[in-house]
């Protein structure tokens, strides 16, 4: 998986465990696409600042995820969800293998 | 939903951003069912030290779920489950209503 879209999904599911400026700090390079020194400017710091808490930012929500698992379950459970779907989506009647295979990934769907 | 078995579910799904100790008198309380007293006595601690940390942690556990609802989303994810293998497996022939109610299922289950 490409590293940014890989942080994008740490920032939307830890979000909640950073501190408003490091929350900020994030969306502002990795979802609004804005330059170090465009982000030190709106928050008072320097460049070599955001770039700092960017990288420990990183660090942490690297850390949330070795503990947790929760981008590594997000993206199985959408992997499980949209194979059923698609299996039911394709078909007109319903075969008894159709079928197992939809219970196979219920069952499978990580919590 | 009873308190303690809230609590079990918080310490096993938050459990690894707890310390070591927090989380072993956690699970001697919560899951082993031993006194203060036997917890302060293994961890070398006394009654009241081992009956602030539960306190603590607890205020710990209720802030992360707060911020993540881990426990919420894993009991709806669990209900929207258990429902659909329901459905599936109370029938013989699959009627389009029955596909209907696993589809809509399978697109509430939370992230």
């Amino acid at each position: 998986m490409d590293r940014i879209y890989y942080i994008t999904l740490l920032v939307d599911i830890y979000g909640e465990l950073l501190t408003d400026k490091q929350r900020d700090v994030m969306t502002a390079y990795y979802f609004d696409d804005l330059s170090l020194n465009e982000i030190g400017e709106k928050q008072g710091i320097t460049r070599q600042a955001v770039q700092d808490m960017i990288k420990r930012t990183e660090k942490l929500l690297d850390q949330y995820e070795s503990r947790l698992m929760l981008v590594e379950k997000h993206i199985k459970r959408k992997s499980c969800i949209e194979k059923a779907l698609k299996l039911i989506d394709n078909e007109e009647h319903y075969s008894s293998d159709t079928i197992d295979a939809v219970k196979n990934l219920l069952k499978e769907i990580p919590d």
